[in-house]
């Protein structure tokens, strides 16, 4: 493997960059130099997210370097997301163990193609020799002072999550274990091995939900996870009611109705966002979401009392919803 | 180990960060959403950058924490001050193996001394477990078209070098060799050895340089390959009076005369700041430079021809120049 550093990166990421640099139009100076140069629109904060995927802890190694980098990418577009931010551009830290050429080409392709869909450029970053780990820089804008928060809940308030959870844990169960699922159809196991390599930022959805959702959290944990840490962080209790969980048909089949509740429940990594919405403002939300082609499902409310409480049909229920933590056991990134 | 990562972020990151947030005031949302939400003052655009160090790489296993943390922020520093821009924020992704409580206090004191010395504010990112990596991503700003590039040298400008680089690798080779440099004093061990785990990124004379250099590079892969960089860049060539670059006493005590001369040339990791300057303009610079506590030493010209040429008082010699490669042999961090 000849290719030097500045090869490389000038081969891989530099072209393509280049287009959409010129495609923005608000690159004063991108890949190239010791920093990038933006031009913010006027008005407007900027959101920046900072999330990073390392081998063997946030993907299976081995896996397609194209959803490698689909996923690093995916994550932090889903924090700006969360936020109700417009992304904008992104910086690239690509630690690799040797330059692969064909890895790079497939990564490259994966991570630009993202890129596109979201009109997000890529401006700048670095590559550095190690262990397979590859850093995200995401940023965005957005008006002042109407960031969505993990803190805006209020009791009674309506809580909402986005397309169908616990695929992308499904889809991972079934690239660990080459015997589970062995009942699925082929185009029941591509849907969750593709949810799993390939899960979708909200982003979107994100932006429709600024001034009317209460709070947005972004599901990379788990979703009684990170809604318990939303009702937490809004002071509330939060009630799930389980009956209304979306339902995924390829998740049932994989692991029946208890087993994917609790996937819905407890999978993380899915780029889902769960937010509140004041309940009087429910109908607005439908006719918001009537532009924004993403499922969204009323799964229960912010209460007055602390903690997480799960009803089947009004009735209480026990499930056990422990979330991921990246130093108890491998799971998806955490903020700091 | 028992901290979660969520405790963890809390008690080493987060309470220092507010008070810096505090201070800065164009931080409306900081540590502990899903991004973070910052206020670009008007009119200025945006300069990024995004670097990381990996351990076995960048820096060698046990090296003090607060060396780890401070290098880390400091080549993104460094990054801004090649630019000219006025730091203001960063982000954090911290990959470590396990969380260590020692660990974690001591990389968060070298990380904030640095943050508070430049008044850089702590707004985000991440941990995760795996092996030890750190990537920063810092964020400043810059009045719009004035940003210092590689590229703007002309043929006849002045080169000026920051600092005495090549201390810092003669302090890594104190550090890797416990033989190494048996002759020195105490002091002069301690000098090398703090310039290669805590280097000064020169971000008050990126800042002064602005409207005068005509290029400027972060010397991070040794002096004569960035600064063969910038020529190249500028679509010059290069000339070098080697008997004119900074002279360091304890790199000379190291290395000698010679051995000196080359661990200047080709030592990486000073964050010193390589810049051109037109000629009928060294007479301001030097007025700017009154205000700014960083030596500054003209070490030759670009030159109308290509390539590098090194000089000794007049006579053209040759010295091996070449510089680290990420992929060839572990160095320092290279810009996409």
């Amino acid at each position: 493997m000849s290719l030097g550093e500045f090869e490389l990166i000038e081969q891989y990421f530099r072209r393509p960059a280049e287009v959409r640099r010129a495609a923005r139009g608000d690159v004063p100076l991108g890949i190239g130099d010791d920093a990038a140069v933006l031009a913010p629109p006027p008005g407007r904060h900027l959101v920046a997210a900072l999330d990073t995927l390392v081998e063997g802890h946030h993907f299976v190694p081995g896996s397609p370097p194209e959803s490698i980098a689909h996923r690093a990418l995916a994550v932090n577009l889903s924090d700006l997301a969360a936020m109700g931010a417009e992304p904008a551009w992104f910086l690239l830290s690509l630690t690799l163990p040797r330059a692969d050429e064909t890895f790079l080409e497939r990564f490259a392709r994966g991570l630009l193609d993202l890129a596109e869909t979201h009109q997000v450029a890529l401006v700048g970053g670095d590559t550095t020799a190690g262990p397979l780990a590859i850093a995200v820089q995401a940023l965005g804008t957005i008006a002042p002072d109407v960031a969505l928060t993990r803190s805006g809940g209020r009791a009674g308030d309506l809580v909402f999550v986005s397309g169908t959870p616990g695929e992308s844990a499904g889809g991972l169960r079934l690239v660990l274990d080459a015997d589970a699922g062995a009942h699925l159809d082929a185009g029941q196991r591509r849907r969750l091995i593709d949810r799993f390599h390939f899960p979708t930022p909200r982003v979107a959805l994100g932006q429709a939900l600024v001034g009317i959702a209460s709070a947005c959290v972004d599901v990379s944990d788990g979703l009684a996870d990170d809604a318990g840490r939303l009702a937490r962080f809004s002071g509330c209790g939060l009630r799930i009611d389980v009956e209304r969980l979306p339902h995924s048909a390829e998740l049932v089949a994989l692991a029946g109705e208890a087993g994917a509740r609790r996937l819905v429940l407890t999978g993380g990594e899915d780029c889902e966002l769960c937010f509140t919405v004041p309940r009087e403002r429910a109908a607005e939300l439908a006719a918001r979401l009537d532009n924004v082609k993403c499922q969204v499902t009323c799964i229960g409310e912010l209460t007055g009392e602390g903690g997480l409480q799960l009803h089947d049909h009004g009735v209480p229920v026990q499930i056990d919803t422990a979330g991921y933590d990246h130093f108890a056991r491998p799971g998806s990134s955490g903020k700091t």
